[in-house]
């Protein structure tokens, strides 16, 4: 390229991050066993494209002044507004509506994939991310939500979690009577009702009161303004999310009709329990509704120890389809946020965190011999063993070796003129020779031992290789 | 909602595509086996997000006009222009320089994922698809382009295409050579002759002597104008993709390089063969190029008989990195188009293209007794057997049994009043029955017989179900 041309900054736009192997692998292990429960529920794989027309995703729709608020989305050239999906249950909507008279009804599908959010990043929030959304479609009853808890229950414990979990589930019948109980009418009081709800597990009792009250000031001094209650109004929502309301609706029915199927499915209350304190999505859901909440305490920002906190939710959302079609379609969902709950998994070190195997690296000691090098490499790889030849510019022997062993490379294979004349190799055992190393100080008798250092038949190169432990190890792994 | 709000269509932006179950485990399959070659050949998998800065990306820059021509582009917040990427080479690029100090040099990666394009979608032409890419960065020697033509190879037949392919290489220096010597000297003139040469596959000698020259029109009368070329300047070009120039360049030593590495890895020219009329990405290639071409016969669009064609190609492209970096930054690489290669297998049978094995469906015979019906599911999911209970509306047993038929279940459970009583379920065997009902020609007989029905003791049904020979099978297929 021409000198003075200007270099551009390799950089990512902010919100989006890169993914390296160790992660990919972890991270591919933990869905394949969320997709092994999902299947053994019953629920089929199905995947939406990351586009479709901004009107078909409905929630957002974008102004003329800014028409990136809240998603990303971008006029085709027949004028029509296309945004990328923000969650999966929108296109899912779509998907349902469009192919309605072949589906099976019920219709038990889920999806894993990336969802876009044109918002402010910060620590932890990106504007790409990954979720694994299961959902029923046309199961009206109870037993279709209660299943998507038990599910998530399981996903826990298949992922190592058990005991480190519960599934904490509500009605939002019960929390639309608790309102009417207490003469809360107004939709924006309702809303700060249901957010004042949502902080007990934050701010406690106490903190609940202030913010149905008049409002709650923090510790930086930030004053939250209130629903505005009275005090007897107060104490109605109180009493209940202490669980002193013996409030008879039909949300509370259908609660006890899904603690029922828990119980006799076998999810106890250390699993699976009511609580009255659950509110997720405010103007979304409209029955049960549940979160997955990881219980082991962590260090939060400032310092405090908090519990982990949900890695997981969901809920019934009957009005899913109804902006496809008129008759009433009931749905049941749940969805897993994929880097929150691999970042608990890292916690508790149940993500799957070895460094994948490098490849055998083949060192290149004459340049005229590479096609002798690339039999060797294509005789391991036809062994199913990963390998390859080095491929860089430098003839250096110390630098080949610090590739493989940047590469996380089992052993080396060398091969100079002495050798060949002889027919043998030299196989370098990077693994043991690491080994090794942490005893011998000697410098002299480094040299001499040649640790993990040793001689095969040019014949012998594939056996020799395969039965190092790391490599043995590996070829176990492998199906 | 209201019956007086406008429904929606539901429909996708053309260019777009919903997958089902079968074809995103076949693809899956596909992906994973392409994946195991990558690895088997030392190759990392490394994952770059959806967007990227436009000014990044290069190639496509959004005219003011219209931002979006060829590439998805939006503008940020901050006014800065980001853009989906459009191939995964691009971002590799932008990674590889953002990661220089880092990263093992050669650095060799691979990646699966989506790409975007903005143009006009038609049969088979997509505005999302997939690719899997992998690349060696900073390796300048003909051995790293070798070894990508072996790993196509290699792809080949670990889907199940040996003796169906066949990887063509050429080298851009040699053409350039050629060019040369015809004294094309144009950039213009020298492109129209590259193009002119991609055709040979097409239309053969005599078509590629008019687009040579003065043009060629075809069947229906469209003209496509020539490189203007002289009859003497026509034979040097034609004279070489006929294989009848003895040609010495720099292109030619690569050649015999890779040549040699082949023969000696034990690739002969049945899977690998230099073909000098091979051109590819006519701005892009500095170097080797190639492609895998599918050798069996299809029928294309106008009802003729032509070679399936390329699914995956590849080459040098050493100016990959010089959009970030001062120093020359070598670089080989190749890709697979995935929608294509898929269409490939299915057309030859080598797609997985066994619909996935269903649920057990217990159904739901009285609705007071679903606690009882979910035990069983659960006892049958912890036995790692895909189960569900019927959660739709309908009590309709027929109904019932239709839904379980569309999911492709193995088999239903059925427990009514008398039944549970006796403490047994009727286990109806949906395959066995489907195969019985083929011979079963009287309506009497299919009554009294019920096949595949059969009773079990209520404490038997995970043992029963287990030995089904559908369930058999799938269970004995997972890991």
């Amino acid at each position: 390229m021409n000198d003075k041309q200007k270099l551009i900054a390799p950089r990512l736009p902010r919100g989006f991050e890169d993914r390296a192997a160790g992660e990919i692998a972890a991270v591919d292990e933990m869905i394949a066993k969320i997709r092994a429960v999902y299947e053994r529920y019953g629920f089929d794989p199905v995947e939406t494209p990351m586009f479709e027309f901004t009107e078909a995703l409905g929630k957002f729709l974008p102004d003329t002044d800014r028409p990136n608020a809240g998603v990303f989305s971008l006029q085709d050239d027949d004028e029509q507004w296309l945004s990328l999906r923000y969650d999966l249950t929108a296109p899912l909507a779509r998907y349902f509506a469009e192919n309605y008279e072949t589906l099976p009804k019920p219709y038990r599908s889920y999806r894993a994939g990336y969802v876009f959010r044109n918002e402010k990043p910060g620590p932890g929030r990106f504007r790409q991310f990954m979720q694994v959304d299961a959902d029923t479609v046309g199961a009206p009853g109870p037993e279709a939500d209660a299943e998507m808890c038990m599910m998530l229950a399981d996903v826990m414990d298949a992922l190592g979690l058990a005991g480190k979990y519960v599934v904490k589930v509500n009605n939002r019948k019960v929390l639309d009577g608790v309102l009417q109980s207490a003469d809360v009418t107004g939709y924006e009081q309702k809303l700060a009702v249901l957010r004042a709800i949502d902080k007990l597990d934050k701010f406690g009792i106490e903190g609940v009161r202030l913010l149905l009250g008049e409002g709650r000031k923090d510790e930086s001094g930030d004053f939250t303004k209130g629903a505005g209650l009275s005090g007897a109004q107060q104490q109605v929502v109180l009493d209940f999310i202490s669980g002193k309301t013996p409030d008879e609706n039909e949300g509370v029915e259908e609660l006890r009709a899904m603690q029922a199927l828990f119980l006799s499915a076998g999810y106890g209350n250390d699993r699976i329990e009511i609580d009255p304190s659950i509110v997720r999505g405010l103007e979304y859901y409209t029955g049960p509704v549940f979160e997955v909440v990881l219980t082991f305490p962590v260090t939060n920002e400032k310092g405090q120890q908090v519990v982990f906190g949900s890695v997981g939710s969901g809920g019934r959302y009957d009005g899913l389809v109804s902006r496809f079609r008129r008759e009433p379609v009931p749905a049941t969902g749940c969805s897993i946020g994929v880097s929150r709950l691999a970042t608990a998994l890292k916690l508790t070190g149940n993500l799957g965190q070895q460094e994948p195997m490098g490849p055998v690296v083949v060192l290149v000691m004459d340049r005229d011999q590479t096609a002798g090098y690339q039999a060797m490499v294509s005789e391991l790889r036809n062994a199913g063993i990963r390998a390859e030849m080095f491929l860089g510019q430098t003839k250096n022997f110390g630098k080949q070796l610090a590739y493989a062993d940047k590469r996380n490379s089992p052993a080396v294979i060398i091969e100079g003129g002495d050798e060949r004349a002889r027919g043998v190799v030299q196989i370098k055992d990077l693994i043991a020779g690491k080994e090794a190393a942490k005893s011998i100080t000697d410098n002299v008798e480094w040299k001499t031992e040649r640790p993990g250092q040793f001689e095969c038949a040019r014949s012998e190169i594939v056996e020799k290789i395969k039965a190092l432990p790391a490599v043995a190890a590996w070829l176990a792994r492998q199906t």
